[in-house]
Protein backbone atom coordinates (compact mmCIF):
# COMPACT_ATOMS: atom_id res chain seq x y z
CA UNK A 1 0.00 0.00 0.00
CA UNK A 2 2.89 2.32 1.29
CA UNK A 3 3.49 5.03 -1.68
CA UNK A 4 5.34 8.07 -0.27
CA UNK A 5 8.79 8.46 1.31
CA UNK A 6 8.86 8.35 5.37
CA UNK A 7 12.01 9.91 6.92
CA UNK A 8 12.48 10.63 10.87
CA UNK A 9 14.26 12.77 12.56
CA UNK A 10 16.44 11.89 16.12
CA UNK A 11 18.35 13.59 18.47
CA UNK A 12 17.91 14.68 21.98
CA UNK A 13 15.73 17.80 23.35
CA UNK A 14 17.39 20.94 21.83
CA UNK A 15 19.35 19.59 18.85
CA UNK A 16 17.01 21.41 16.62
CA UNK A 17 14.95 18.84 14.49
CA UNK A 18 12.11 21.19 14.82
CA UNK A 19 14.38 23.99 12.31
CA UNK A 20 15.45 21.02 10.21
CA UNK A 21 12.18 19.65 10.10
CA UNK A 22 10.69 22.86 8.72
CA UNK A 23 13.63 23.56 6.31
CA UNK A 24 13.40 19.83 5.18
CA UNK A 25 10.03 19.69 4.59
CA UNK A 26 10.63 23.49 2.21
CA UNK A 27 13.22 21.96 0.46
CA UNK A 28 11.07 18.50 -0.29
CA UNK A 29 8.26 20.93 -1.47
CA UNK A 30 10.73 22.77 -3.94
CA UNK A 31 11.37 19.43 -5.41
CA UNK A 32 8.01 18.70 -5.96
CA UNK A 33 6.65 16.43 -3.27
CA UNK A 34 3.54 16.69 -1.33
CA UNK A 35 5.10 16.92 2.72
CA UNK A 36 3.62 16.13 5.76
CA UNK A 37 5.28 17.81 8.85
CA UNK A 38 4.51 15.82 11.88
CA UNK A 39 6.04 14.23 15.45
CA UNK A 40 6.03 12.14 18.38
CA UNK A 41 4.80 11.89 21.34
CA UNK A 42 1.52 13.78 20.69
CA UNK A 43 0.97 14.33 17.32
CA UNK A 44 -2.78 13.17 17.21
CA UNK A 45 -5.34 14.90 19.27
CA UNK A 46 -5.29 11.45 21.52
CA UNK A 47 -2.29 11.44 21.38
CA UNK A 48 -1.41 14.80 22.92
CA UNK A 49 -3.42 13.27 25.41
CA UNK A 50 -1.27 10.91 26.21
CA UNK A 51 1.87 13.13 26.13
CA UNK A 52 -0.04 15.36 28.94
CA UNK A 53 -0.10 11.99 31.37
CA UNK A 54 3.84 11.23 30.57
CA UNK A 55 4.73 14.86 31.07
CA UNK A 56 2.07 15.75 34.03
CA UNK A 57 4.80 16.15 37.02
CA UNK A 58 2.33 15.44 39.41
CA UNK A 59 2.63 11.48 37.90
CA UNK A 60 5.87 10.76 40.43
CA UNK A 61 4.72 7.13 40.64
CA UNK A 62 5.00 6.64 36.99
CA UNK A 63 6.27 3.23 36.44
CA UNK A 64 8.78 2.88 33.33
CA UNK A 65 6.86 -0.11 31.93
CA UNK A 66 3.61 2.05 31.58
CA UNK A 67 5.86 5.03 30.27
CA UNK A 68 7.14 2.89 27.27
CA UNK A 69 3.30 1.26 26.64
CA UNK A 70 2.14 4.98 26.87
CA UNK A 71 4.48 6.07 24.48
CA UNK A 72 3.69 2.80 22.09
CA UNK A 73 0.07 4.09 22.54
CA UNK A 74 0.61 7.25 21.00
CA UNK A 75 2.45 5.79 18.30
CA UNK A 76 0.03 3.20 17.29
CA UNK A 77 -1.99 6.26 17.15
CA UNK A 78 -0.26 8.43 15.53
CA UNK A 79 1.05 5.75 12.64
CA UNK A 80 -2.18 4.07 12.29
CA UNK A 81 -4.63 8.08 11.88
CA UNK A 82 -1.79 10.41 10.76
CA UNK A 83 1.57 8.95 8.80
CA UNK A 84 0.27 5.85 6.92
CA UNK A 85 -2.67 7.58 5.81
CA UNK A 86 -0.23 10.09 4.46
CA UNK A 87 2.26 7.78 2.57
CA UNK A 88 -0.67 5.44 0.86
CA UNK A 89 -1.95 8.90 -0.64
CA UNK A 90 1.61 9.32 -2.20
CA UNK A 91 2.45 11.95 0.95
CA UNK A 92 6.31 12.14 1.94
CA UNK A 93 6.17 12.30 5.63
CA UNK A 94 8.96 14.16 7.97
CA UNK A 95 8.20 12.92 11.52
CA UNK A 96 10.24 14.10 14.37
CA UNK A 97 10.79 11.05 16.73
CA UNK A 98 10.34 7.69 16.07
CA UNK A 99 10.98 4.35 17.54
CA UNK A 100 14.68 4.81 17.91
CA UNK A 101 13.96 7.56 20.30
CA UNK A 102 11.76 4.84 22.69
CA UNK A 103 14.68 2.27 22.24
CA UNK A 104 17.11 5.40 23.03
CA UNK A 105 15.49 7.24 25.97
CA UNK A 106 14.09 4.17 27.53
CA UNK A 107 16.28 1.26 26.65
CA UNK A 108 19.62 3.04 26.47
CA UNK A 109 18.84 6.21 28.74
CA UNK A 110 16.78 4.29 31.55
CA UNK A 111 18.52 0.95 31.54
CA UNK A 112 15.34 -0.84 30.42
CA UNK A 113 14.39 -4.07 28.32
CA UNK A 114 16.15 -3.19 24.74
CA UNK A 115 14.53 -6.09 22.45
CA UNK A 116 11.24 -5.52 24.73
CA UNK A 117 11.05 -1.94 23.59
CA UNK A 118 11.97 -2.58 20.02
CA UNK A 119 9.35 -5.87 19.62
CA UNK A 120 5.83 -3.60 21.45
CA UNK A 121 6.69 -0.65 18.93
CA UNK A 122 7.69 -2.55 16.03
CA UNK A 123 4.05 -3.97 16.67
CA UNK A 124 2.36 -1.20 17.56
CA UNK A 125 3.49 0.28 14.75
CA UNK A 126 2.66 -2.16 12.37
CA UNK A 127 5.93 -3.04 11.16
CA UNK A 128 6.33 0.58 9.34
CA UNK A 129 10.55 1.12 9.04
CA UNK A 130 11.49 4.88 7.78
CA UNK A 131 13.34 4.85 4.54
CA UNK A 132 15.48 7.43 6.18
CA UNK A 133 16.33 8.29 9.92
CA UNK A 134 18.28 11.52 10.28
CA UNK A 135 20.11 11.41 13.56
CA UNK A 136 21.30 15.14 14.63
CA UNK A 137 24.33 14.36 16.51
CA UNK A 138 25.30 16.86 19.15
CA UNK A 139 26.94 17.02 22.40
CA UNK A 140 23.72 16.80 25.03
CA UNK A 141 24.79 19.39 27.53
CA UNK A 142 24.90 22.30 24.88
CA UNK A 143 21.38 21.07 22.59
CA UNK A 144 20.26 21.33 26.53
CA UNK A 145 20.69 24.62 27.09
CA UNK A 146 18.22 25.44 24.20
CA UNK A 147 15.03 23.99 26.17
CA UNK A 148 13.01 24.81 28.91
CA UNK A 149 12.37 22.56 31.81
CA UNK A 150 9.70 19.61 32.55
CA UNK A 151 9.55 16.05 33.69
CA UNK A 152 11.87 14.82 30.97
CA UNK A 153 14.37 17.55 30.81
CA UNK A 154 14.90 17.19 34.54
CA UNK A 155 17.11 14.58 33.89
CA UNK A 156 20.53 13.94 34.08
CA UNK A 157 23.40 14.88 32.15
CA UNK A 158 24.65 11.35 32.77
CA UNK A 159 21.11 10.21 31.24
CA UNK A 160 21.40 12.38 28.00
CA UNK A 161 25.39 10.88 27.47
CA UNK A 162 23.44 7.23 27.41
CA UNK A 163 20.67 8.40 25.30
CA UNK A 164 23.26 9.92 22.86
CA UNK A 165 25.48 6.62 23.03
CA UNK A 166 22.11 5.01 22.50
CA UNK A 167 21.34 6.77 19.20
CA UNK A 168 24.62 6.16 18.15
CA UNK A 169 24.66 2.42 18.34
CA UNK A 170 21.35 2.14 16.79
CA UNK A 171 23.32 3.94 13.70
CA UNK A 172 26.32 1.81 14.25
CA UNK A 173 23.23 -1.52 13.57
CA UNK A 174 21.48 0.00 10.92
CA UNK A 175 23.86 2.02 8.91
CA UNK A 176 21.66 1.97 5.51
CA UNK A 177 18.50 3.49 7.35
CA UNK A 178 20.22 5.71 9.76
CA UNK A 179 22.67 8.61 8.81
CA UNK A 180 24.64 10.78 11.60
CA UNK A 181 24.58 13.75 10.92
CA UNK A 182 26.38 16.89 12.99
CA UNK A 183 24.41 19.10 14.51
CA UNK A 184 26.96 21.61 15.54
CA UNK A 185 27.88 24.98 13.54
CA UNK A 186 25.09 27.43 11.85
CA UNK A 187 21.20 26.14 11.01
CA UNK A 188 22.23 26.47 7.07
CA UNK A 189 25.60 24.13 7.76
CA UNK A 190 23.45 21.67 9.48
CA UNK A 191 20.56 21.69 6.68
CA UNK A 192 22.90 21.11 4.20
CA UNK A 193 24.43 18.03 5.53
CA UNK A 194 20.72 16.74 6.24
CA UNK A 195 19.90 17.86 2.04
CA UNK A 196 23.46 15.72 1.28
CA UNK A 197 22.33 12.52 3.53
CA UNK A 198 18.87 12.75 1.48
CA UNK A 199 21.13 12.59 -1.70
CA UNK A 200 20.88 8.58 -1.61
CA UNK A 201 17.28 7.87 -1.30
CA UNK A 202 15.71 11.30 -2.67
CA UNK A 203 17.85 13.00 -5.99
CA UNK B 1 9.88 -12.29 46.04
CA UNK B 2 5.97 -13.40 45.66
CA UNK B 3 4.02 -14.76 48.86
CA UNK B 4 0.75 -13.86 48.19
CA UNK B 5 -1.94 -15.38 46.75
CA UNK B 6 -3.20 -13.60 43.19
CA UNK B 7 -6.73 -14.52 42.23
CA UNK B 8 -8.43 -12.47 39.23
CA UNK B 9 -12.40 -12.59 38.53
CA UNK B 10 -13.16 -12.15 34.91
CA UNK B 11 -16.40 -11.89 32.57
CA UNK B 12 -18.48 -9.75 30.90
CA UNK B 13 -19.45 -6.62 32.06
CA UNK B 14 -22.88 -7.20 34.25
CA UNK B 15 -22.25 -10.49 35.47
CA UNK B 16 -21.14 -9.54 39.48
CA UNK B 17 -17.45 -9.27 39.12
CA UNK B 18 -17.97 -6.56 42.47
CA UNK B 19 -19.82 -8.37 44.36
CA UNK B 20 -18.22 -11.75 44.00
CA UNK B 21 -15.41 -10.23 45.02
CA UNK B 22 -16.55 -8.65 48.19
CA UNK B 23 -17.78 -11.55 49.35
CA UNK B 24 -14.96 -13.59 48.38
CA UNK B 25 -12.72 -11.00 50.01
CA UNK B 26 -14.77 -11.21 53.41
CA UNK B 27 -15.03 -15.00 53.23
CA UNK B 28 -10.90 -15.42 52.89
CA UNK B 29 -10.42 -12.66 55.84
CA UNK B 30 -12.60 -15.22 57.87
CA UNK B 31 -9.94 -17.46 56.91
CA UNK B 32 -6.92 -15.39 57.97
CA UNK B 33 -6.25 -13.62 54.58
CA UNK B 34 -4.97 -10.36 54.96
CA UNK B 35 -6.87 -9.34 51.58
CA UNK B 36 -6.56 -6.39 48.74
CA UNK B 37 -9.36 -5.94 46.54
CA UNK B 38 -8.85 -3.99 43.25
CA UNK B 39 -9.90 -3.67 39.57
CA UNK B 40 -8.54 -3.34 36.31
CA UNK B 41 -8.89 -1.03 34.38
CA UNK B 42 -8.42 2.19 36.40
CA UNK B 43 -7.19 0.71 39.69
CA UNK B 44 -4.55 3.22 40.22
CA UNK B 45 -4.50 7.29 39.76
CA UNK B 46 -2.84 7.01 36.94
CA UNK B 47 -4.82 4.29 35.69
CA UNK B 48 -7.93 6.17 36.09
CA UNK B 49 -6.63 8.87 33.87
CA UNK B 50 -6.06 6.41 31.18
CA UNK B 51 -9.18 4.58 31.64
CA UNK B 52 -10.76 8.22 31.21
CA UNK B 53 -8.87 8.19 27.69
CA UNK B 54 -10.16 4.64 27.26
CA UNK B 55 -13.88 5.67 27.74
CA UNK B 56 -14.62 9.33 26.13
CA UNK B 57 -17.03 8.59 23.81
CA UNK B 58 -15.44 11.94 22.73
CA UNK B 59 -12.51 9.77 21.20
CA UNK B 60 -14.13 8.23 18.08
CA UNK B 61 -10.87 8.19 16.35
CA UNK B 62 -9.12 5.55 18.91
CA UNK B 63 -7.55 2.94 16.90
CA UNK B 64 -7.94 -0.89 18.00
CA UNK B 65 -4.09 -1.11 18.46
CA UNK B 66 -4.00 2.31 20.71
CA UNK B 67 -6.58 0.78 22.87
CA UNK B 68 -4.95 -2.58 23.45
CA UNK B 69 -1.59 -0.60 24.26
CA UNK B 70 -2.96 1.80 26.69
CA UNK B 71 -5.50 -0.95 28.65
CA UNK B 72 -1.33 -2.68 28.26
CA UNK B 73 -0.13 0.43 29.88
CA UNK B 74 -3.18 0.73 32.66
CA UNK B 75 -1.92 -3.01 33.67
CA UNK B 76 1.37 -2.41 34.00
CA UNK B 77 1.29 0.40 36.53
CA UNK B 78 -1.66 -1.35 38.48
CA UNK B 79 0.83 -4.26 38.57
CA UNK B 80 3.82 -2.83 39.38
CA UNK B 81 2.34 0.31 41.98
CA UNK B 82 -0.41 -2.19 43.86
CA UNK B 83 -0.45 -5.90 43.10
CA UNK B 84 3.00 -6.65 43.50
CA UNK B 85 3.79 -4.72 46.41
CA UNK B 86 0.63 -6.21 48.32
CA UNK B 87 1.47 -9.74 47.07
CA UNK B 88 5.31 -9.69 48.21
CA UNK B 89 3.70 -8.12 51.47
CA UNK B 90 2.15 -11.57 51.59
CA UNK B 91 -1.46 -10.35 50.97
CA UNK B 92 -4.03 -12.10 48.64
CA UNK B 93 -4.89 -10.25 45.95
CA UNK B 94 -8.43 -10.56 44.69
CA UNK B 95 -8.34 -8.24 41.27
CA UNK B 96 -11.26 -7.87 38.89
CA UNK B 97 -10.11 -8.46 35.13
CA UNK B 98 -6.71 -9.18 33.84
CA UNK B 99 -5.17 -9.82 31.15
CA UNK B 100 -7.70 -12.73 30.03
CA UNK B 101 -9.90 -9.82 30.14
CA UNK B 102 -7.71 -8.08 27.03
CA UNK B 103 -7.32 -11.86 25.00
CA UNK B 104 -10.99 -11.63 25.50
CA UNK B 105 -12.34 -8.17 24.44
CA UNK B 106 -9.66 -7.31 22.12
CA UNK B 107 -8.57 -10.70 20.96
CA UNK B 108 -11.55 -12.49 20.63
CA UNK B 109 -14.50 -9.56 20.28
CA UNK B 110 -12.89 -7.15 17.99
CA UNK B 111 -10.54 -10.21 16.04
CA UNK B 112 -7.16 -8.81 16.96
CA UNK B 113 -3.78 -10.14 17.17
CA UNK B 114 -4.27 -13.17 19.79
CA UNK B 115 -0.47 -13.79 20.26
CA UNK B 116 0.34 -10.28 19.86
CA UNK B 117 -1.80 -9.05 22.69
CA UNK B 118 -1.00 -12.16 24.96
CA UNK B 119 2.65 -10.97 24.17
CA UNK B 120 2.46 -7.66 25.19
CA UNK B 121 0.19 -8.09 28.22
CA UNK B 122 2.71 -10.55 29.56
CA UNK B 123 5.48 -8.46 28.92
CA UNK B 124 3.29 -5.03 30.74
CA UNK B 125 2.44 -7.36 33.65
CA UNK B 126 6.30 -8.62 34.39
CA UNK B 127 5.02 -12.33 33.58
CA UNK B 128 2.43 -12.70 36.53
CA UNK B 129 0.13 -15.13 36.22
CA UNK B 130 -2.81 -15.70 39.00
CA UNK B 131 -3.10 -18.83 40.73
CA UNK B 132 -6.44 -18.66 40.06
CA UNK B 133 -8.87 -17.40 37.56
CA UNK B 134 -12.66 -17.02 38.48
CA UNK B 135 -14.33 -16.67 35.15
CA UNK B 136 -18.15 -15.93 35.88
CA UNK B 137 -20.05 -17.07 32.76
CA UNK B 138 -23.39 -16.23 31.94
CA UNK B 139 -25.98 -15.22 28.69
CA UNK B 140 -23.97 -11.93 28.06
CA UNK B 141 -27.40 -10.60 27.31
CA UNK B 142 -28.77 -11.04 30.35
CA UNK B 143 -25.75 -9.81 32.47
CA UNK B 144 -25.94 -6.66 30.02
CA UNK B 145 -29.51 -5.37 31.23
CA UNK B 146 -27.61 -4.77 34.56
CA UNK B 147 -24.74 -2.05 33.59
CA UNK B 148 -25.20 1.40 32.16
CA UNK B 149 -23.92 2.23 28.72
CA UNK B 150 -20.90 3.79 27.95
CA UNK B 151 -18.20 3.87 24.91
CA UNK B 152 -17.74 -0.20 25.69
CA UNK B 153 -21.14 -1.06 26.95
CA UNK B 154 -22.94 0.25 23.64
CA UNK B 155 -21.29 -2.81 21.71
CA UNK B 156 -23.30 -5.13 20.20
CA UNK B 157 -24.24 -8.44 21.81
CA UNK B 158 -23.06 -10.09 18.89
CA UNK B 159 -19.21 -8.68 19.93
CA UNK B 160 -19.98 -9.87 24.06
CA UNK B 161 -21.22 -13.33 22.39
CA UNK B 162 -17.48 -13.40 20.96
CA UNK B 163 -15.62 -12.11 23.99
CA UNK B 164 -17.87 -15.13 25.98
CA UNK B 165 -16.40 -17.87 23.65
CA UNK B 166 -12.76 -15.96 24.00
CA UNK B 167 -13.45 -16.53 27.67
CA UNK B 168 -14.42 -20.09 27.30
CA UNK B 169 -11.65 -20.75 24.98
CA UNK B 170 -9.38 -19.30 27.24
CA UNK B 171 -10.39 -21.36 30.16
CA UNK B 172 -10.39 -24.68 27.49
CA UNK B 173 -6.53 -24.06 27.14
CA UNK B 174 -5.74 -23.59 30.93
CA UNK B 175 -7.97 -25.81 32.65
CA UNK B 176 -5.21 -25.58 35.62
CA UNK B 177 -5.93 -22.03 35.94
CA UNK B 178 -9.01 -21.16 35.13
CA UNK B 179 -12.39 -22.36 36.70
CA UNK B 180 -15.83 -21.51 34.92
CA UNK B 181 -18.65 -20.61 37.15
CA UNK B 182 -21.88 -20.64 36.29
CA UNK B 183 -23.17 -17.24 37.21
CA UNK B 184 -26.87 -17.59 37.10
CA UNK B 185 -29.03 -17.90 40.38
CA UNK B 186 -28.90 -15.96 43.20
CA UNK B 187 -25.63 -14.43 45.06
CA UNK B 188 -25.50 -16.96 47.45
CA UNK B 189 -25.95 -19.65 45.27
CA UNK B 190 -23.05 -18.08 43.22
CA UNK B 191 -20.75 -17.12 45.71
CA UNK B 192 -21.03 -20.72 47.56
CA UNK B 193 -19.67 -22.07 43.74
CA UNK B 194 -16.91 -19.78 43.93
CA UNK B 195 -15.83 -20.70 47.47
CA UNK B 196 -15.81 -24.43 45.95
CA UNK B 197 -13.88 -23.61 43.17
CA UNK B 198 -11.38 -21.59 45.88
CA UNK B 199 -10.89 -25.16 47.78
CA UNK B 200 -8.16 -26.75 45.45
CA UNK B 201 -5.72 -23.43 46.18
CA UNK B 202 -6.77 -22.18 49.43
CA UNK B 203 -8.79 -24.56 51.61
Amino acid sequence: MRQGLFITLEGVDGVGKTTQALLLKRCLEQRGHTVLHTFEPGGTVLGSQIRQLLLNPEHKELHSMTEILLYAADRAQHVFETVLPALEGGQTVVCERFIDSSVAYQGYGLGLDIEGIKDINRWASGGLIPDLTIYLDADPAESLKKTKGDRIEQRTLEYYARVREGFLTIAQEEPKRVQVICATGSIEEVASRVLEALGGICP
